[in-house]
């Protein structure tokens, strides 16, 4: 490009900054109070390596000082997510009223009880790597599985901002769940109760509404939906159950839609590919689609 | 590994150049006429911090030097936008008789140009956010619709990357879209025309191809196709509508399919969840599967 | 925040580091046997500019040291594949007893074969690229074909990460499909075989499986699934023949799902959107679903 022409970039940024003083919602004049994605996305990394210790980074975790680096990541964590649950915490409409340093205490104590589930977390991602190593026929190993399964990772992520949706962190759990849906295509909302033992496999297309509770020995596959029936009421419907409740040792197979808050699918059941279901199902069924009615032309004639 | 085995790394060299010799398409011998990937994305990033400013990077902009800030971002949008779009405009076979200096005046008035949309796609990008807060009960706020819905995302770099095919600039509106795509799942064809409050939720297997029009408040969930009837046509078909048209206040449910150009879907239609609908449906109809025959089975006997 | 809470921390520590001393299958105590998810990212990024030479980087090909440049990149590719190959053998249950040099040595001539078959790859990728410019109305160019169509970036994963799998390395191709995957939302099983000019439309929900067999001039859309009837039986059913086959210029459209090991789609077959195929279909023959019975209410009344 020659010179810059100076008239026209002035002008435009001259327009730009008076569309800048009209009260659009995109526009965010509070700038301290929002969280920082990155440093969420970071967080999650840096978790992971601590729920899954010698998989993610070879540098970090030796044995001669395992603890000093683990003491060294720890802290390393809970600086930077007090910072941003400190941030969020504003969100909460009964929070407003609160000074800085009790809004300073109350993420120091919310990030020190999530770090203490660290354990409890381990121990559900442990029995989900088992069940997508025992479910999937095409798995190698447990390696290939923490280390490539996208449904291990969306899970991951899902069960590290579940707890800090449960301890009442607004935003960043979201955020969270978010990128691994970016990543994987598996879509959780953190508000989602999920139990042990759960496998997701090829997941692309997944989505897990927020008030969906599942059960232990879940299995699912690519494209299924956990959702609502209607979602036309918008903001009315916020805080009543609007997805489905799915029992123990159920499996969901690719495309199939359990839809509504009553919906309820019982132990047992098998529900097969590309099914609608919107109402519930006893325990120990196998339900499918009456055998699809196809047309068949000879593209010869 | 131990020495290098320089008889083997030579004779796969010389192989590969001698590969390279060949006519194949995908060797790009000139190499001054491509593209940078990277340099469109971190245009993307850079434009995406304008349109919505203070969410996405709290050390850009400050307000005792907004505009300082601001000058600072869009002279260096402007120079390397031009540069890409100098680049590309020789795919537009009426260009190739361009000297360099006409083909530099030409990217320079595109890029200015589209420099000075900014605030017509603020004004949309407002009313899309509105749309994803009012449709949403599990939303929590307008922030975290803009910080963490890929719906949002998609559609902000779909109505960037709109402007640019409408300024007749080839291949990089396309590698932004796909780029939205990579993040999201969501595949909006730049080329299609979106009105206003335009909300996806979820979002991840929508398609949206090149000929599609919208109207205003259109609702979409994941898995929607808005599609051809056919592609057997292949290249004959370029410039011909092939995509439907879907008209104001109409939502589409998961993973239903709207096919063929001259489909129509009328105002204020509600389009039930794995519907297949390749012919045109009238205003205030809500059109949904007729109740699908499932077979159960009683898995015990 | 304020001072860190010591006492806290160092609770939390140690609780982490007692649970490390369980002996989960999460915790990976050998630290030097395990693959480098990054490093293998990284030979992906460098083995696709050797593939599409001049579309990727303008730094690293320039005619005049072409050579220079192409031996320096594969030396590179070399070293690096080595050890990851070297660190995932000891994956093969057979490669257990091997003593470190005889590991070193099969690596070294893994990495050599794979190296040799580039030409070959290259030769598949050319027949892609124009299947997807052919069979694409909205395709502008073979460029913004290789520079960002979603398919065309899975298959050239898929090829690379195939080759490998047929040498008998383990983890590292599901890795490079796995990535692909979370690019692009297209899982192809890197032990799937797949014939010259294969195009993949839009893409996302796709899932080609581990014994899946495609032949040549196939076409498929977002959300197809070439999958098992059921994975009930988890880890016995490895090594069986459980995903179909697809014979040459078959179209597949989106939605629709081809199960089980036995099924063949013969040659010239049509099949139609959104349908459910788990029986055999002869050739030249389209396949669709028998209209779908739509439900029309008016929303008025």
């Amino acid at each position: 490009m020659g010179k810059l022409n100076e008239k026209r970039v002035d002008q435009i940024v001259n327009t730009i900054l008076a569309d800048y003083e009209d009260s659009r919602t995109i526009n965010k004049t509070d700038l301290c109070n929002q969280p920082d994605k990155e440093a969420i996305i970071d967080i999650i990394e840096k978790l992971l390596k601590i729920l899954y210790p010698g998989y993610f980074d070879d540098k970090v975790y030796r044995f001669y000082s395992l603890k000093n680096n683990l003491s060294a990541a720890i802290e390393d964590i809970i600086y930077h997510l007090h910072k941003q649950i400190k941030t969020v915490l504003r969100y909460n409409s009964d929070m407003y009223n609160l000074s800085d340093e009790e809004l300073e205490n109350m993420a120091e104590n919310i990030t020190y009880d999530f770090m203490e589930k660290i354990p409890q977390i381990r121990a559900y991602l442990e029995t989900d790597v088992q069940a997508a190593f025992d479910g999937d026929p095409a798995a190698v190993s447990k390696d290939e599985v923490i280390l490539s399964y996208p449904g291990v990772y969306a899970i991951s992520v899902y069960r590290i901002a579940h707890e800090l949706f449960t301890l009442g962190v607004p935003m960043i759990p979201r955020i969270m769940t978010e990128h691994a849906h970016s990543i994987t295509g598996i879509d959780i909302h953190p508000g989602a109760t999920i139990g042990r033992y759960f496998f997701i496999d090829h997941g692309t297309g997944i989505v897990i509404g927020e008030t969906t509770v599942i059960g232990e020995h879940v299995k699912m596959y690519q494209g299924v939906t956990l959702g609502g029936l209607s979602t036309s009421g918008g903001q009315k419907l916020k805080g009543v159950k609007r997805h489905p409740t799915i029992g123990d040792n159920v499996t969901l197979y690719s495309g199939s839609s359990i839809l509504g808050g009553e919906t309820v699918i019982e132990e047992n059941v098998v529900v097969g590919g590309n099914t609608f279901v919107t109402k519930s199902i006893a325990s120990d069924t196998r339900v499918s689609m009456k055998e699809q009615e196809l047309q068949f032309k000879n593209r010869k004639l």
